[in-house]
């Protein structure tokens, strides 16, 4: 890299941020004959295009001058109250003073460092985690206390030594985590409510993909199951801070999202908002308050549902046909991603270049490792390719494993 | 204020964030019967309604998969390539990877403060300047080296005394400033290029209305006479980083903006921009191409040119019948502000009170000075209220000034 004028004057920080590897191996992956299992891409096949073209014609007929226009940091109040409105319906009470929107779930990660993380703050994570937050929170200085995880999500048998490292919070993405697809336990969900509460440590919980869930109940939110602990209704106040939002339910190209959290804590990330991008852009907001308002959005889960289960199942398929011995993965009850966990001494940052030349694409695994780790591990998608592609792409995938294992 | 389990896990930073005055001013102004000046608003009278919803038609039946997706972080290449074309016309050479679309200007105000601004580092503003970029780099720890400035802009007297002191970079808003709606003269721009380069401070330069333009030629920009100093062509490899939105010749809802500098500053922001909100929504961005890259902003920017002018010197006419004497104002060429100044015992904070009695609303000068002053100024903005509304606002603060007077 040439010396320029520029190095000396960026910011310590920084020095901190690094290209995520994903985005990075996006690109090499970008050639149409590789078949990519890389990205976190939903199926372009769901997105309701039609209702979105009704819904931007009836607001730019009915309300264009106010869609159009500068709006409020905290949010469309339309679009914040049907969201509270939303999580009602799970027996939880939160009223619009409890919603932020935001301009994706990233842009929640990055105002929650910005208000939280002092330089060298320790964060509990999931250990691996989603990379997305690691980047988010790298610009401030955070460091990491890794909690392993299994088939059950975060160990909480091993929580309560993490939490004797004071941490400032807990990430925790409980409902078919990014990477794993592994959905955290009834039991262990409490545990963590009550450790957390008991030592004081907040809990952000991040749920991208809780309504795409294929098979199975719904489990209680870990804000849910917080707000039992207090007994309280109306207004939530409690220890945890929860996320989610559009980008896999409607549609990641609006970049919308939420946050749920006590209205003190909503003040604090407005402010930080303000400064960060004024507000998120109301055209959007107006726009997915007119698709989802009337009930849509529900019917429409089930149709992205029916898709991803069938691709998830293929994939699962194929794995099973193609994986030699010793090669093994996760089963999502839902959500984008499954874990496939090779034996010890692979290495699937290496394994890389062998599966580009033979045009099929993964992440590797340690990447979601803050700390190290997890290098015969990779992240595998199955939402975004038809069942036939899967098909083909795990046999590319199991004639690379084959040649190395 | 009550204490809360809150208050101690807050980051440091975070006690530097205040709200904006501005925004906490409307929300008391938004009652039906104010008359305010006191916003920053674009007239939803020019938007081009019927323009957006033949591009969101045809964007969402030609491209809808690709536009509901998730995106590079860099931004939609052909809004990208439309940029640097547009800026090519102004004889300055810029390519695509000299571009950065950001969500609207306040995030790329915020991206730069990222990025550059370690804790302490001063920053070089002309006083008064634009709220949102302090808001943004109080964050970040930023410390302000205000130079005054007059009807001809920054003082470039002042100006090498002020770079002496060491600061990270300078901040100007070479037109039609927000808040005073002065331009800085092409003799000053000419001085602040040579003298930043001399000292090897760069230039940030913020340009939301440059092409509002009433009356009088287009000056060069900052960004193009440090380009022809170093006698470059094509990428743009300078010492400045140049702002601006499509906030004001279309429409502040869509939240799109863009960033021009040299391409290795566009790389650490791009990664700033990962971090902070993925990428700019990839909807906005293919519809703002789709109605703009056919030549129609121009035409457009005639438009809102027009409507601004009536009400800039309906304004104007409205100052002259009813201010007392000692009452002075500038003459802005262009833009959405004016600016006031009251004989110097007078305070415009204490007389926002009374005005709001009288139904009629401004920004108080004060919160645009990062270090005191300005406490006999107010900003007035004429683009959002029509001719008649803007007479009677005058009418009624001119009451209020001649009571205190």
């Amino acid at each position: 890299m040439q010396h320029t004028q520029w190095d000396h004057r960026y910011a310590q920080r920084t020095q901190r941020m690094k290209g995520s590897a994903i985005r990075e191996l996006l690109k090499l992956t970008e050639q149409p004959d590789i078949i990519s299992f890389a990205g976190g891409l939903p199926a372009p096949d769901v997105f309701p295009i039609e209702e979105f073209k009704a819904a931007c014609i009836r607001v730019l007929d009915a309300n264009g001058r106010q869609a159009l226009q500068y709006g409020a940091s905290e949010g469309y109040q339309p679009l914040r109250e049907m969201i509270a409105r939303h999580t009602e319906r799970f027996n939880f009470g939160v009223t619009a003073d409890n919603v932020l929107i935001t301009s994706g779930s990233q842009q929640a990660l990055d105002l929650l460092g910005k208000i939280f993380i002092n330089h060298g703050d320790r964060i509990l994570v999931e250990a691996p985690t989603y990379l997305g937050a690691l980047q988010a929170w790298n610009a401030y200085g955070a460091e990491y206390v890794p909690v392993e995880s299994d088939q059950d999500g975060m160990r909480t048998d091993a929580l309560e030594e993490a939490l004797r490292t004071g941490p400032k919070f807990i990430y925790v993405l409980p409902n078919f985590q990014n990477p794993t697809g592994v959905t955290m336990s009834l039991e262990r969900r409490m545990k963590l409510v009550e450790l957390a509460d008991r030592y004081g440590v907040p809990i952000i919980e991040d749920d991208p993909y809780g309504q795409l869930r294929f098979e199975g109940e719904h489990l209680p939110s870990v804000v849910m199951l917080d707000n039992n602990l207090r007994d309280q209704s109306g207004t939530y106040t409690g220890n945890v801070i929860y996320l989610s939002t559009f980008s896999k339910i409607l549609a990641p190209g609006l970049r919308l999202a939420w946050v749920i959290a006590p209205p003190e804590v909503i003040r604090k990330l407005v402010l930080a908002k303000q400064g960060a991008d004024l507000h998120t852009a109301t055209f959007n907001q107006v726009v997915a308050y007119e698709v989802g308002h009337g009930g849509f959005i529900d019917k429409h889960v089930q149709v992205i549902n029916r898709v991803y289960q069938e691709r998830r199942d293929v994939m699962l398929d194929s794995l099973a046909e193609n994986m030699p011995n010793g090669v093994q993965w996760t089963h999502p009850l839902g959500g984008l991603f499954l874990w496939v966990t090779l034996p010890e001494h692979m290495n699937t940052t290496e394994l890389f270049k062998d599966a580009v030349a033979e045009k099929v694409a993964f992440v590797p695994g340690s990447s979601f490792y803050p700390c190290g780790g997890g290098e015969n591990t990779m992240r595998l998608n199955f939402s975004y390719s038809r069942p036939e592609i899967i098909n083909e792409g795990i046999a590319r995938l199991g004639r690379v494993i084959r040649k190395r294992i």
